[in-house]
């Protein structure tokens, strides 16, 4: 599967990853665009503002890779030396770019208040080898680098600038300087079984699997993404054969298998509810709005997405969602009772098709003997289906909330397509 | 900053992170982790399972630092190989370790249906020149090499399993291992500024700082961080010099400066409702609950936070929340007038004493002419306060979202703080 492919690296500038201030969600970004088209990503390093080691990442990345991908370290302020460190490097001159500023000029004036300054300005200096690519989406330009058949190229770190030049200028332009071959990926979705069991149980389908076609085992939160990648010159038969083999794997797993493709569950879900013509509503205790966010942050959720109530107290329960007070009183308000009535509750207020309610107890305090941190009824409800289950995910408040949001999602998609 | 301080590498294993299949979280809160101990950490890096690219990482590594922490690359699929390269890395042979063994054992036990099986067992097997930690929370034990004065780890990639062995476990071997100094930090949030308008309004300053405190900016969609990090022997010093400097910081920037603290808004917020024994509701429309799942990822939220209606559908709105249909069908959903009304009917509705409402166009699709995407009123009230604002953010949904979140709990943090 190595073969041919342009192997790629990504260095991070900045002290903002090491010291663990900001998750690196750019790598991220970046490593998924570039697989997708059949680049390989070879390493990511992250290292601070700090010249001699970025010389020396470059030095070692230029060793294995064809394509080195900076980001960060070229915002205004004095940390950011990145720029500087590698006109040095290419042997080039700071010169002036007329474009450059402005597009500075541009984006100030349409942000009343924000005033050009000399360090804004100073980014219109670029060195004088490099293809300046414009950034219209910020102030500091992305630069192109050539040396000896690589590709080096500068890029700045705030997300939406990073992902406006890839998309749009880099991902392209390194298309057709390399002849990049092309990459098919399937993404199975697996839910219920941990990672040793499911491996086990698939062992000889994996064992069967063709040489071109590759398996990864890519656990997140009780959902385990099973992910084949193949690399061929006749995408038609690649294609017919990960097909075959994903039917086998569907025999073999049944209803283990809650999705096939590399989407979130709340958009399969949605995709289902646009199909069926259906609204969903939710009323959400434990799960603090987390469902609604989930749901809502998918483009057009307005298609199928009615709303929230975020229930976190029990008069919100009582007087808003008509649960009875009587029943959490006696039960509780984590109990299979309040959940249900929350969901039936909600689908009238909302007057909606289907609904969702959760109820627990996230932690990290308010648990007891009965009901211990993590424990979590969900409820689900149609005109004429209820269901409820109640869970026991684990003791940390991060995860049983995004695990509840999981599991609630899933029992959903579980009465929707119920015969 | 740099003198004595003990360096720290990480090396991530796996596919997982280089293909973007998941955002690599363990690296960010293991720097935070080290940092806030007076590690340094030097770099990041991230390789695929492949034998000589570890091994050539881990040779780099050990140039440059005295600690290196894997992370990923030993559970019982078979795609991973780290436990055999460093077993052969270390010249050691892979015994059986009877330990390890029983905490499987104990896991399986407490999960039923989950049985021990051949990869799993395999798990026990353990290179005979290494310190073995158990782990208590997953079947794949920590590796503890250490060779020519240098600490070398091993540890699962499960995050949670990950962080029981750092906090527990590897942290406290290392504080004791090497002799760490310590590092002081303090955080003070602004709001409001470009960076470099910011660097250039507080660029005096920031150089009269002392030469033993170091500043780095840290922005984070729309809120910049500015991080004062100082190491000394006396804490008592430093603690009263790094005061000073932020009193005089405080005068340079008054209210632009919205927290003191490196702890996220919705808490500074949610600690001023407690303070003032005041609950919060929320109704919101393009938010699409995720100022209630900020609100709510807070332990002990439901001491401030009473509900949220997610009010995606004009009906909703105007049914449960009374917003005037009049009103909606003559200004349109995302108007001051039904963002006002939105809010007051909210905390009329869940009895609260203030309250926060939105409405905006998040995009990609619903923009017009006159109201593009991006446009969001936001609306705060309290029983005798109503502001509203109209802001314009952006193009991308998931920054609109974000941006959106964040200006009204700073709006709601100016009316429970106005005198």
């Amino acid at each position: 599967m190595k073969t041919n492919r342009v192997k790629v690296e990504i260095i991070t500038i900045g002290d903002e990853i090491l010291i663990g201030q900001i998750v690196d969600t750019n790598s991220a970004w970046m490593a998924m665009e570039l697989n997708k088209r059949g680049f390989e990503l070879a390493q990511i390093t992250s290292v601070h503002d700090e010249t001699d080691h970025i010389v020396e990442s470059l030095n070692m990345a230029l060793k294995r890779a064809d394509v080195i991908l900076f980001t960060g370290g070229i915002g205004p302020t004095n940390d950011d030396i990145t720029k500087q460190t590698l006109s040095t490097y290419f042997n080039s001159k700071l010169v002036f770019n007329e474009s450059v500023l402005q597009n500075i000029n541009r984006l100030f004036s349409s942000r009343p208040g924000f005033k050009m300054n000399d360090l804004t300005r100073a980014q219109a200096m670029v060195p004088d080898n490099c293809t300046v690519i414009q950034n219209p989406v910020g102030t500091a330009p992305v630069m192109w680098f050539e040396k000896e058949g690589k590709v080096i190229v500068s890029m700045p770190g705030v997300p939406y600038e990073m992902k406006h030049a890839m998309s749009n200028e880099i991902i392209p332009r390194l298309q057709s300087h390399f002849n990049t071959p092309v990459l098919l990926h399937k993404t199975i979705l697996v839910y219920g079984f941990p990672e040793s069991t499911l491996a086990l149980k698939i062992a000889d389908w994996e064992n069967d699997l063709p040489e071109f076609i590759g398996l990864a085992y890519l656990p997140n939160s009780g959902i385990i993404k099973l992910r084949l990648s193949g690399l061929s010159d006749d995408m038609l038969v690649l294609e017919f054969s990960m097909n075959q083999q994903i039917d086998k794997l569907s025999q073999l797993l049944g209803s283990a298998i809650v999705g096939y493709e590399d989407i979130p569950i709340e958009q399969i879900v949605g995709n289902i509810l646009i199909e069926q013509g259906k609204m969903v509503a939710t009323a959400e205790s434990c799960t603090g709005g987390n469902i609604a966010h989930s749901f809502t942050s998918i483009p057009g959720s307005s298609n199928f997405y009615k709303g929230s109530l975020v229930a976190y107290s029990n008069d919100v329960k009582i007087n808003i969602l008509q649960v009875s007070a009587d029943e959490i009183e006696e039960n509780g308000a984590v109990s299979q009772i309040v959940v249900e009535q929350m969901a039936t509750g909600v689908r009238k207020l909302l007057k909606s098709d289907v609904a969702i309610a959760t109820s627990g107890i996230a932690g990290p305090g308010g648990g007891t003997v009965d009901k211990p941190v993590g424990t979590v009824w969900i409820a689900v409800c149609s005109e004429d289906i209820l269901l409820s289950r109640e869970f026991h995910f684990g003791s940390l408040r991060e995860q049983n909330i995004i695990r509840a949001t999981q599991a609630s999602i899933l029992m959903l998609k579980e009465i929707l397509e119920y015969k």
